[in-house]
């Protein structure tokens, strides 16, 4: 039976969310880009709230939302600070991931401190030449007694000059495809690892860059699920990652646009407010109803996880129009601002700079398009 | 708490109705629009399945639908055939007033007969130069006696040359603007009533014309609601009607998608299916996402709506969005069918005519913004 | 030098065609739409003033234009006509190939008549089956004795119903794919030859259709141009025709949004002229501006085939946005028109329907995309 | 007679342009963003060809060069630099105001070493709260003797932090508007001159900042033009820079697209070119295709310009478009490139955020359109 209101529950995490984000992150989102800083202040009074933990189980310190409730968190703490949104969102990617996949052991040594804002852990997929195609991935995992080897370079991860771990995706099976792909935790203090930080348009508290694995031991225990199941576990986190990335988009540009209706009713312009033209008003009742409706699309498809519903093509849907309609209400909004909007004073240039990287992060518009044609179309659609 | 599924009975509904469409609907949409004539034949069979009384409750031989079941109906039937689904909204929306404000007198000769699909009743508030101020309406409702005389020229109604009745809107005090006005059910057979058919691009079935006045004497008891309440009754009706019609144009693109994935799957060139394209699939996979996101965002305004919560904003948001993506999508499909997609050969062509006058109808992109501006920003937008 | 005036003839010519096209064409277009038939009172009359035979040299009875006075006449004439427009254009294509490749008897039999007026020359390519694929076809000439007999079937054929002959690409060496193509006139009284007529949503006077040839005999002089060089001859033809149609979209579309702006001057609304809201002002000054770039892009690249100069790409880039710009803007002006810009009172739907068959017409934007694709990429692009 | 072919001079001069801004301009486009710093060293390398002073005549030490010449060095700069091409315009703009309407004393200690490259002169009309109203401004300046004394403030000025001077635009009458405007050369190491800096999105090497007049006392022969001709002037100016905005964004375009082209033919994925997908190359054609259009009507608004005729219409269009074509080209090309595309290491994250600024500067959308819709609709338009 169709409803469209949240609980008092959620509605009270709503407001608490909204409240820590306008009040907490919103005043120093900008200081951490300046200082391209990942922001451990905000973050340890995140874990206060259980954002840092947000899909991880009360038994390991994690507060046990739904995905709903993790749709919530990302649409607020996107109004706040892009950045925090985008490591909530990651870590409750790696969270989830490792509860269901991990052992005993990668739990307790990772999981429990990454619930507690102790520990970040970062997700390692990509590799030079691999966007997309993460079948393609050529770092490797060879079992030698009770360890594992790893070697191979990952590009274009996100925390990977900040997190203290990774969840890395390497072959055990290099003749295979998406069927050879394992997942492991590799500490990033283990010896071999190194890492190289990306000078980033925007995303800069973020510290993405590139790691590199030169024969890296770590115990058998540190492998995540079994052999050959890395990479659909993978794709299915991205059923979810790519819907909260779409609300936290969304967040961030419905904030904007209250910011923007906030300043075209008081500036003026030929005697009147600028927002008694037309030409400044439509573009802002356009982009509100667009981005509503990607709004509610979201939580649709949080819903249908949370229902053990398939919700792929959803979550491809998502991931295209949230990032980009947030990209096109941002953009208009900073101009609707004229020059005033172009300043780093406030703080729509970030984040239309932050969105643009989640227009990439997860997956470009031609790999969602790629997901929704399969399904749409089916096999007959063989883009490659 | 969110739940966005259908219950069991709205499922078989959408079932019954969409099968309805497609085997008796879809067969014959070219014809009556080819006729220039209302389809009496599928009316009456759409009386049996509830299709013409949706919204009247069971006492007057209505199906008693709540508003997201009208949605339903009208998503569903616009997918068989756009007209047939314009007028089931159009009863829809006539009958719901009929039933919350009209007389018994009026509900026994009127409400009745309309529900069992015998008689059609127009809607009557748009005049020569008041497109969308309404206020502004010019045509007279004099009491003189027992009796009202209305006198004027109403433009723009659709189904002023079939319906048998029409709910008049006209002035009873001409010194107010939207509180001077009052609702009338006026017979159309009755002295001093003249119409005119309009040749218009599409809705043909629908029978568009002008309405002339007059000095038509109808008795008191049908005067529908106070006077001075006409106005509100229509705008309040018009949150539901700009819901369904949004609705139906997805429901007619939706079903024009289907059939152009099957024509791209079928279709070769260059020695493969066009379906293998990315310039094919691509805008495909677009138009679905962006029509998914408008249809749910649709049945949210109806579900608030029968919560008894505010929806004008996302009224006019679905009526803006709704016909707006819908003509794009079957525009872009019907080009990728080729010139075959440019015959009458198939339902694509009529179709984009058809949904073209609703992106007209019950108020224009223009209006639907006013509308919403209004409410994102407040008072400073004063467009007029 | 850079130089953006036209020459005191060309504007006297652009001043007779647009005089010609708004007093004795315009007041008729929407009738032979209406009625389904080809124009030949008012093609009678564009002979007399040189648009029968514009390309053709004033030795055959043509008016000996250039390319550039070609665009002048495809864009002057569809502002009056849309679909004498596209009867100029296809003459002023077939009139150029067979003067450029024609024999004697050819030119004399056809060209001659043609530039008169008299006869109606259609361009036959396309079959079912192989739209964009122009070296797939699969109609045959095979020589016999002094004859060339023809067999086969062309789909989506201009002019296929009114026509007294066809230019018909067919393959002489079956084996090759554009190399094995070549050109025939055949007159489509002569026996073996069928017609059938479409019912298409637009362009109705031009009498689409299909063409059978059951074994259709001709003499050797019908062949126009060498064994194996017809395809080229068609590629060349299309980067002139694709230019021109442009022009006469942008034509109909500029006198749309000179109709709108009347319109919007005029129509009062909330007591001040539409044109006063910018909701309303603003699409047509965007439409304006499109067009307008769009429309001396399209003169560019005449002149640079009037200097014998590459201009494939330039061609394809007007054929996509030539007619995509003018079905939007031509929307848009429907759409500012309210409810009356539906009817067929005005030429608005008209125009809508026609354009769109010349989104599709020599073409669609796929195919465009694809040629400038290949242009501007190379070889990497391999789109099959 | 139309003619698209620039002359001999004008390639040659282009050529010349294309490789200065390739080969010594673009390698350190990013430092100068990143040092915040006007790029002093590369001002003088480009005084030595002409560029300092394009728009001045030999006589007073410029190039001498016509509005289409001028407009070829903004679209070939801004290839390379676009903070270069944007200082060259301003240049550009302020030698013209300058050499028409200056004294010779002004000419003598200004023009001449601004042709040099010695000194940088902004122009100072734009104040807080008066964006695009610029008749609206405060700043006065009083005659007292022989001396004018300006006061007032300036915000939103290029070059407000690097300049030597400034043309500054006062009321010398503060009771009229756009009549009582003069303009005055202010030199800003004057006694009462305070300048600020703003911290930008991007146009960082360009200094734009506010000015700051306290009763600045400067000689009567630095007014610019006669008392009350000012806005008229300003005006005039911005009918020039308006075009050569667009150019130096198109400029930008282009560039970033041969990157793109580059990028997705080495770019492999699933075994083929990036180049290979029509979801990648179409929308490299699509902006290939939009950008020679704009850039085409570009050149034909500076030809107007050379050949003193209207063009204040055309010129909004292409300030209009230019800079959100070329936003929307490079915004798609960052995304193309992926990750890579999102770095500091490429030029494309700061091309964006470069143009951005002039999607403001010089007058929005808004602004361009309202100039737009006045011409063409007259004065039943009313924006205010």
């Amino acid at each position: 039976m169709l409803d469209f209101s949240f609980s008092t529950e959620q509605e009270t995490m709503r407001r608490l969310f909204r409240d820590f984000a306008e009040s907490v992150l919103l005043p120093r989102y900008r200081e951490w880009d300046a200082k391209e800083e990942f922001p451990w202040e905000q973050w340890n009074r995140m874990a206060e709230i259980g954002l840092t933990g947000m899909t991880i189980s009360e038994q390991y310190g994690g507060a046990g939302m739904g995905y709903v409730e993790a749709g919530i968190a990302a649409e607020e703490v996107g109004r706040g600070d892009f950045n925090c949104a985008y490591a909530v969102i990651l870590n409750g990617l790696v969270g989830e991931i490792l509860e269901r996949h991990g052992g005993d052991r990668v739990k307790k040594e990772f999981l429990l401190p990454m619930a507690k804002g102790e520990k970040l852990i970062a997700l390692a997929l990509t590799e030079p030449g691999t966007g997309s195609d993460a079948a393609a991935i050529k770092t490797t995992a060879v079992r030698e007694g009770d360890h594992y080897i790893i070697a191979g370079e990952k590009s274009g991860i996100s925390l990977a000059t900040v997190a203290h771990a990774a969840v890395v995706f390497a072959k055990t099976d290099p003749e295979q495809r998406s069927r050879g792909v394992t997942a492991f935790l590799v500490p990033l203090d283990a010896p071999g690892v190194a890492r190289s930080a990306y000078q980033d348009m925007g995303n800069r508290p973020i510290g993405r860059g590139s790691l590199f694995f030169d024969r890296v031991e770590i115990p058998l225990e540190y492998r995540v699920g079994d052999e050959g199941q890395g990479f659909y576990g993978a794709m299915n986190g991205f059923d979810f990652s790519r819907v909260l990335i779409a609300l936290q988009c969304i967040g961030a540009a419905e904030k904007t646009l209250e910011e923007t209706v906030e300043y075209v009713r008081q500036r003026q312009a030929f005697g009147k407010p600028l927002a008694a033209f037309e030409g400044v008003s439509f573009p802002i009742a356009e982009h509100h109803a667009k981005l509503e409706m990607a709004r509610w699309y979201g939580y649709r498809a949080l819903w249908l996880r949370d229902e053990n519903l398939p919700h792929t093509t959803e979550a491809a849907a998502c991931k295209w129009l949230g990032p980009k309609l947030a990209a096109e209400a941002i953009h208009d909004c900073l101009l609707l601002h004229g020059h005033y909007g172009y300043t780093r004073d406030l703080p729509i240039e970030q984040r239309l700079r932050d969105v643009i990287g989640l227009e990439i992060g997860d997956g470009t518009a031609h790999t969602q398009k790629i997901v929704i044609g399969r399904e749409v179309i089916g096999r007959e659609f063989r883009p490659y």
